[in-house]
């Protein structure tokens, strides 16, 4: 069995960011308790790693009324940073620097006057960030059609969820732009979540079977597949080798791997020797 | 022989305004030499008139040394205002407040470190200056197809000219995104000049004869002529009753009347005296 791993597969610069600064203050012995607030990252396997070394998650800052708290990578909102300071928690912020960015956008554009609107889905954790940020009006949209019900307005802000894609932010963009009289784009996205989709395109399309690792609350590992699955129909979600099914390779040559943003490496090592475990390895 | 007159037909309100000042100024006795720097809008007939009240036409401050200049409705360039004030000339600015406008939103985004896009034509005296109110970095762009020739910029921002199209500026918008990391757009554009062409395109298809008034030298002449033209093939631009041609009407029993934003109110009527004396006239 032929096997291709992507080169862009597995933690992004914010990621790998997060996680080593979570595991770092995760094995400092001075600290009492330590929590995340939320997932430090959508990866289940690594939040209990975390677990393991006494960094426990909180899904809001009533669980804790002392200690360290950690802010995830996609970020929390502006009213928990103040309720953490009010509490006199020590904070550790591991918010990705690039969502930070587009945090400080929208307090920067709302200040000035715009009336602001986000690219992105109005559940995801990261967009309850940034909306935050605003100090005046805030609207949340998907896709240009979301965009087309919005009501005129002087002066439009508009900043995107770091994982968007370009085209989603120029349709939103254009819709807005015929809508005020001055229109302010800061284009937020982050680059490496359409390297990763692009490379795993090429990838699927050469492969006989695609897998892709990563948390099942990973919005862009299951972006990711659904992108992978449109070019190869033998494509399949994991968290870890334990699920890899021996029948999906039935009759096929070739497998590709790639992995989420929030994916560690040692999940993707032990789902390579997990293929060569049932198929024998010919890494390519 | 029915004629339908456009109720969008001539004077705009930018050029009304600079013609009312320029013929206000010329009636006033006090004064000594009243020169305007280039024509004050695009209508010989006006020039002429205000020439015979003593008006003359300027093409550069070289030309005079003293009394009173007026500058035109399209504007002039920021070092052209600079030197007529350093001559001690007294300053009547009758830029249209919509071109002021772009000229004030081009200086600001510039001197915030944007690097300017003007959509319009090089050539135009209006981008001629909008364009020099840049304190950085400016590029003229026609087309979407000029902005992809344009290099990656931080921060783009772009003004329109204030008779371009919407369309334009919405594609060299979205061609600007792509390119920077965030973009500023003003939407400077008139709205003037699209409903006329939009109510003459309706009159056009309507009548078997259509009649464009207005200077030869003016642009949005020449472009409504243009789309009058793709819907009747029987349209003519002229700039005064004497030009009509009974040719025109052999065949015919409705004729379309406009004219461009520089025509006065009694081009108008004399072409509608015009076209009575020589077919009868029935005024829809």
């Amino acid at each position: 069995m032929k096997v291709i791993v992507a080169k862009n597969a597995g933690f992004c610069f914010g990621v790998k960011r997060a996680t080593l600064l979570a595991f770092e203050k995760a094995s400092e012995t001075t600290a009492g308790v330590t929590c995340t607030l939320g997932p430090i990252i959508h990866s289940p396997q690594v939040v209990e790693r975390l677990e393991e070394k006494g960094v426990r998650v909180i899904n809001s800052l009533d669980e804790m009324s002392q200690g360290r708290v950690i802010l995830r990578s996609h970020g929390v909102t502006a009213s928990e940073i103040q309720e953490a300071n009010d509490k006199g928690l020590e904070v550790i912020d591991a918010t990705c620097p690039f969502v930070k960015k587009a945090q400080n956008q929208v307090k920067i554009l709302s200040e000035e006057g715009y009336d602001m609107v986000i690219v992105g889905e109005k559940e995801h954790p990261e967009v309850a960030g940034i909306v935050s940020y605003a100090t005046g009006r805030v609207f949340v949209v998907a896709s240009a059609a979301d965009a087309l019900e919005l009501p005129s307005m002087q002066k439009i802000g508009v900043v995107a969820q770091t994982t968007q894609s370009y085209n989603t932010l120029e349709e939103v963009a254009a819709v807005c732009l015929a809508k005020a009289k001055e229109l302010r784009v800061f284009n937020t996205i982050c680059d490496a979540t359409s390297v990763r989709q692009d490379e795993a395109k090429v990838i699927a399309g050469e492969v006989g079977c695609m897998l892709v690792i990563g948390g099942f609350n990973s919005a862009n590992t299951r972006r990711l597949t659904e992108i992978c699955c449109e070019i190869q129909a033998n494509t399949h979600h994991i968290e870890t080798a334990g699920q890899i099914d021996q029948e999906w390779f039935a009759g096929v040559d070739s497998v590709g791997v790639t992995a989420g943003a929030s994916t560690p490496k040692w999940l993707i090592d032990e789902v390579l020797e997990g293929i060569n475990a049932l198929c024998g390895d010919k890494k390519g």
